[in-house]
């Protein structure tokens, strides 16, 4: 086939460096038979959100994202240009059937498990609500479930209230019976961002719950390695979930609950490093992110950062 | 009791001209046996919309822009400063359950004109999809319906491809009996904004459609007339059905569906006084301004523009 | 009397989880032989703001923020939900007499204190000029007054080139005598952000002046404890008047006067933390925030938390 | 003096095409002896406006819109860069005393005035507010005056509720014995944006009122020349006072108090063309513009426009 | 092959009514041997505007709009689902040399037009500047050729003072022999938009120029038929170059040299849609649209309908 | 000459404190014969960004910001309102030569250093493009020259992809033979923002490099004391070149590559105070803000304080 001098139609024209290797990049979208070292997969559904979210529109932001991010880290002087991450691309949602949604988003997870075709795996939101039927379907393929959660908030609400919105991944996975109370780790609660009821159910079900007081005393490195020590006795796989609002609203401007007094972006950042080394973990989400009320993308880019952090790790 | 002298607690501290009446000051919450001109109503639901939207925050826009507005009409040389509007509120939905929502909305229409205080109403919606509850309210109360739209697109998509959407009120309320097609005048309607197959059903159903080729051609008041004229002989009650989508994206930025070769925003106003002084026009909604999108409210504010060419007729 | 199924007319329609108190519900308005705890009143007055401000609009915004919280304290284990806030309104000012608009100021501060019906009191700006009637009326009622004041700024200027602005309080108060210098605390002044004729001011006063070197040297809350003990043993009441461009620009974008180099979001909140849990601390006033320049109402968010660190202690 | 090569201290590097001349550069600050055609003021005061508004920034922003036009006009083939704009710069108000500032605004007009070196005067405001000292400075330099007044709003509040705001220049012009109500021309008033108790002080006083329905009937430019015919038999000059508000909110997102229904820019363009050919009118102000509102600076532009329209006669 | 129940990937997740056809979907990639109906290429250069303009980014919003129209007329009852749209991509131009970036665009759409499996042709720009490689692209491969230009420019300044820059496309044109003065109708030019020098070379080229206020007298459409009819005697090939600054401010927000006095958007339409039914028309651009200045991508929006009257006629 | 009261035509209307000295009042623009401390040019060029970039207007924005600081520190106890400012202006840039651009802004920056009228000058870009021809200034003007740059980014990309553009500079310095690559030091380099290749290249040229895990562990300013005191025994002069980019994207928004990670505002601030402060710094330069995508010139506000860091030293 003859070709054009300076045209590549479908592809978008980007100025290229021979030298540069960009994440998106290695980025593929899977076909049959197609093997790599990361899974990803968009969740974009928030229509169960308490107040309106447009969090459905993250998937696209962090993707795009990925393309100011090279592969190659100094500090460690490696290049990580043959990590190769599978695209899955994002779940079709219905319209005005809740339910049916999210029966869709936990048999596609599985589907994606179920090729078998990567190490780790990567979701992302959709409001914190994605997370149960997220977790679900590892829970269901890899046997006993661990999960440390970023986040400022317990997200344990009552159903009866208002279903299951936002506020109840965690309590629909423990009341299910897919997620013991003792295997679930909150890092980053917030004083004055939940409820002394559930607060309560946290201490019931035996929750290891670190707030921002936590974190400012003991800082949140050594905590997660602490309970990454102590979970790893006791599950099959570690998940990690990462609602961005645990981040202050001055480096996470784009998510629904924003608000001051949380971690910093090198806090995130450092504390995703030390959980992704541990050979359990094998899983992340990130949610809780609303493009349409963000600032330059400044909050998906730092969502892109974490992702990297997961993936490229020795 | 003892008073303060520059504050009101309860209420906002505004700079108020003794000559002047405001809209909002004309408006009053609903109680047991308040009686007034016009009802109003909130339909904050737009969980249904296709695209996600946030028309939902509509109903508290609209109202906030009343006060923006004064009830002299230099014109006709009128004060409508006694035209009483009860506000009925906004219905609570529910945050997961659309049908539920949607059975909401229709039962507290009902109970709105059940209380039989007011002469005429209003529903602030909400996307469109909120027309299909409210003007079954108003066919069940008060007999055969007649209906004009102001609208882009016609609004009759199948229920299969995503069950009822803000895509689907008229065919909802034609397939459910509600609605006569012929009882149904559509204005406005967009080349390049609706499909084949929509536009054979409404000509199979015998609705009257005008397009924007109609409007420049004929003008948008002698349109609304003439069917005015034919509607009054066939049905109890006219309902307008305000798709704000139907003006121009310079003239209405704040619609999820904005486009280009719109009515202006005279073409608006006028064809609405057109229409509210005919004595069978009792029920007027607003639909498909989502506030989180708009320029300076402008889009609420030509709403709430509207709202007053709907009270304030002889 | 007959009730609606969804709708509350005169309330808007609110997701409300049956566990969950949020700070605004603890606000009701003051009436007639009502007590509470904390009294609240909005000083919306900026036109004597050197710069065009809308820190007018201030009250507004700050009090909306505080349904993003909840009156529960994980690390404290205590839900403070019987806390009763007693909100006074706004203070009505003048359009263009701007000595009577101070005259209203001190006279609605003094009404509100003169009702007696609660512990302590938040007076939000506002401008900082709105902070000179407001401690004088303290000072008026209670006896001698230190005043701890966070700011970037000395806001000592001199009276005669631009009458009272917001550049003025503290000259004011020490000049009418109502403030003694050495009872004056000012924490966080910046470098190149006042004149030497000032600073020479502060010096021969007596105040206690802490630059952003001292509190990177010393940290922020030493400095309060120090200073709160100090000052215990010479006043009757202590009065926090918080300046938000203290806190840097990244945190908090909407204040007229922005800099780089200031506090953080935590060093603001615990330094407040600190304070109040004095006991002769009994009232705050927070200002200068321009909602108009604010990034998602993320500067008043900041003031929202700032009032629940000072509501809410043991 | 040794020149650079590409540098010119105290100006900014700008792309000079050889062969255009842009207005800005046919303006020249005032310096003694200094004669020209047209006097430019700026006039930067909206303290007094009843909500706040920084219309104060306009001079700035409608000045910087000159460079956006060259002096040529197509049309008339002829090219206007002759024509020489002196600019008396800006005058400079008090932060707090409002009655203070209002006289430096008269007396910097009349100061302008009697400087006596050019044919016709523009002065920017501002709020409306400042059309009364400088009406009132025209008044008494040049005789008996009449005034064509752009505006959606009558502006005749009564002087009790709020004193000399935005809404009573010409309430106070005309019961100050400046201006006689036969002699004063409104364009443009809405229907919904007055009062009826001001309507009828308009009726009495004398006054010729068009509204938008006079303005779709008649047309906006032989209503012009009617109205010019008639004044130009009572007075000695002629001021044209423009409230951008009298522009619909799609034209000029920038006015503090937009709404829908004003008159398009070709509308307010010719018209202004309209009048500015008759030879007694002498004097235009344009008010109402605040550019923190604005998008892109449209209304500051299309002010520019509007002063080209009046500078560029034959 | 396998298949995923709700995932496609590769492919963005989108909701889909069966009976609706979007533009979008009647687009595909060129490849050897494809043919189609309109051949579509983006010509993403902006780096010679004089002003800094991030126009380069435009052909994506433009293809991205798309996907908001239908392939269906009501007005014709005329669907127009299987007119393909081959998209040969964008160009990659270079970063700093602009002549080999200007060199790039000429040579990709000769190597287009090579491919012979068009009819007709869309060029997206970029700025104006790119007019000139793509119209001496189509006249050395398709004759003589005619240019209808919708713009408030003349864009034919010196070559001197700048290079060649997106002021300078048609002198470019006529002075290199591509172009001859008679074939060049321009359309919309505005007054204090040109300067006299340029004025008076359109004259003594040979021009048809028509500004604004023969829009007014006139009508656009039976500008444009009286034109083609000239120009179709002259020349083999009519090209459209459409400069979205020919429309007001208030329709096309998004052009770097916005303006009041321009266009309507209805103006713009049916005046394409007038001089697209002519059989000699074979080729449009569309440029200077910087998508960074916009407003929810109004300009762009616009742009698409444009292209819409271009390519759907019978 | 008489002058006027509240009028000075050519300059702004400005409120004045008598005590404070703004920085701006120390800036003059260079005449013949002036002799300052510090010089200040603009190089306002950033076409030579690989990706779009309005970087050129920052020098604008900057220079605005300085009004914003006073000439006083608090914490030293001095005033520096005697420190004279010579503004040489901005650069002339030629629309769409760029080797020719770059050669003026060498030319430029000679011609100041020639003028032998100030201690230290400051470069204000501009893309991080302009510090080639700026440093090479100063190398052929004082000698060896040491460099310290804070920056995520190494900048020395191959020059035969995209020619000299602002990923290119130090690159260009060295090959050219006007840097030594162990007389550089990089500070702030980030992970994930670079390539091997360029990694590999800073090792080979014996470049001192720190990331920010350097930073994290050894602090900022000790950094800057070791490499000051090592450069100095090897240059005869130390150039700083701040790429804001260094900083998080939380506390320089406004850069066009921004993202997560960087150093604080206080580090910046601080790292500069502790270079300044050497006896050797003698230039300065900032570049990377795109004033276009900075939120309320926070990013610009950080710049103006830098230079007061550079400025204001003992």
């Amino acid at each position: 086939m003859e070709k054009f001098s300076y045209l590549q139609p479908g592809k978008p024209a980007v100025f290229k460096d021979q030298f540069v290797a960009k994440v998106n990049e290695c980025v593929v979208p899977y076909s049959e038979g197609e093997k790599g070292d990361v899974g990803l997969i968009g969740l974009p559904f928030s229509k169960t959100s308490i107040s309106l979210s447009q969090a459905s529109d993250a998937p696209r932001t962090i993707r795009s994202c990925l393309s100011g991010f090279s592969t190659f880290s100094g500090e460690r002087d490696l290049d990580y240009e043959d990590v190769k991450i599978i695209d899955f691309g994002d779940v079709l949602t219905h319209p005005t059937d809740m339910e049916e949604s999210i029966t869709r988003l936990h048999l596609s997870v599985k589907e994606m498990i179920d090729k078998n075709v990567c190490e780790r795996y990567i979701m992302l939101g959709g409001d914190h609500g994605v997370s149960y039927p997220s977790i679900r379907a590892f829970r269901e393929s890899f046997g006993e479930i661990g999960v440390i959660q970023w986040d400022a908030h317990h997200d344990v609400r009552n159903l009866e209230d208002g279903g299951r919105t936002n506020g109840t991944p965690f309590r629909s996975l423990i009341e299910g019976g897919y997620l013991k109370g003792e295997h679930l780790v909150q890092i980053g609660i917030r004083d004055f961002a939940n409820a002394k009821k559930y607060h309560e159910y946290t201490k019931e079900k035996g929750l290891s719950v670190y707030t921002m007081a936590d974190v400012d005393m003991t800082g949140i490195v050594p905590i997660i390695k602490k309970e990454l020590d102590r979970l790893s006795k006791l599950v099959d796989i570690i998940y990690l979930s990462v609602d961005m609002d645990v981040v202050d609203q001055a480096f996470a401007p784009g998510c629904p609950a924003i608000g001051p007094g949380g971690i910093t972006s090198r806090e995130l950042l450092s504390s995703i490093s030390a959980a992704a080394s541990h050979e359990k973990v094998k899983a992340m989400d990130i949610v809780e992110i609303d493009p349409s009320k963000d600032f330059r993308d400044i909050t998906s880019r730092l969502a892109a950062a974490a992702m990297l952090r997961f993936m490229y790790v020795q």
